[in-house]
């Protein structure tokens, strides 16, 4: 087999050409990070279930008329999706005070917020993904108005399936992270959904015991992710019981 | 305890006064309609599981911003709810075609339709709930442009929760029915969700099997009504498995 080319190596996911034009092969590593990656480890399996679960929720997505890049899983790490020009910003929908929004405006972890906020950071790992206003959005032309009305329509779309989905296996959906990408149907352009839906995107905490079933598991030493992560494939019935694996090299 | 002031009696709910100025007690009954009263039946055990599982989509969709009139569950049987003037329209969501859709387009149930679409019925029974068009809603002014705005906002964000809830837990949402209401805060009026969501008002198919777990199983003599109902509600952890009651009259 020819060797693929790599597109873009990133701290969870390596992009590389797809077998087709306009299409990209998204493969999951294991890499797992946080502070801007100045905690890493490797998390056996934490790849095979991020490529399962991201397929879930953005097939669900696309059920339901949210457009986003995904075609079809390839395998245990792979997932074929759309290319898209990725619009500069990591979109974060919160529905309760968490992370860096507790620690910014001094809110207790939890604490249900009056609606749901979207916040923006430029996507600059240099820089620590900085937080940023419409303002400097519009000024650096980084997305247009039109733009920016489309990613609150779809960020506030993907936040009440979500927060369903969620709800349906007695989980709270705290908050969580999107991007967004261009793509264009002749001159026609539109937003869609990009990335990835996962449990190092989104912060979950099971509705009876407030456990978190997400990457904070890993920021803050708090116990197995893959058990968290497979939690949550479990209750999704995305993968059965048992069948998470464990020696991802077997598989891929 | 003094007798109850009752308001109206539907074919699957009555309705009291409330404990409080501008609150109603609604009370499931286990009396089943179909094809406007022609068919009926007494399903013991349906009005608990609706009661129960109402009170769980409400209390959801509350929990996301979705103003809806729900208040708190009093018994297996009743629930407070927000007294409201309830617009005379059925609202039905739908997915997939089915039921009158299927039947008056010519469509074959279970076909995705290219967006949700949104119909409205006229509610009257000795009329049989007509299918009516915005413009007869217009004209005879069951409700302003404006309510018409809020009412399709209201329905398609109900539409992608409850996708996201039913997906959650391998559950088709085809379509649903909810009726809207206006309550008035101070001078300021606003729409809010009323009447209830439970299997009799959804169209709800295992996704694995097709099965069908709402009120068609009644409409169409597809077996135990009541098994339908506990199924979506156990996989919800609405209710754990064996505690569905078989006598409601023994739990009033």
């Amino acid at each position: 087999m020819a060797r693929r080319k790599k597109i873009y190596e990133g701290k969870a996911k390596t992009l590389f050409e797809g077998p087709e034009p306009g299409t990209i092969v998204q493969y999951f590593k294991d890499d797992a990070t946080a502070f801007n990656a100045e905690k890493r480890d490797v998390i056996e399996g934490k790849g095979v279930l991020n490529n399962m679960l991201s397929e879930y929720f953005m097939t669900g997505l696309n059920n339901i008329g949210v457009p986003n890049h995904f075609i079809r899983r390839l395998n245990m790490r792979e997932q074929l999706v759309r290319a898209c020009e990725i619009i500069p910003l990591e979109v974060i929908v919160r529905n309760f005070a968490a992370g860096s929004l507790s620690k910014r405006l001094g809110i207790d972890e939890g604490t249900p917020l009056p609606r749901p906020i979207i916040e923006y950071c430029y996507k600059d790992d240099k820089l620590g993904d900085p937080l940023v206003a419409e303002e400097h959005i519009a000024a650096f032309g980084w997305a247009s108005q039109q733009d920016m009305d489309d990613i609150v329509s779809l960020a506030l779309r993907v936040n009440d399936f979500l927060s369903g989905v969620m709800y349906g296996v007695g989980i709270k959906l705290i908050d969580f992270k999107i991007e967004v990408g261009r793509v264009y149907d002749g001159d026609f352009q539109r937003l869609i959904v990009a990335d990835e839906i996962s449990p190092d995107s989104c912060r979950l905490w099971d509705i009876a015991t407030g456990q978190k079933l997400d990457k904070d598991v890993f920021r803050r030493d708090l116990g197995s992710l893959t058990d968290a992560y497979s939690e949550v494939a479990k209750r999704l019935g995305v993968m059965p019981k048992g069948a998470v694996p464990m020696k991802p090299t077997l598989i891929n």
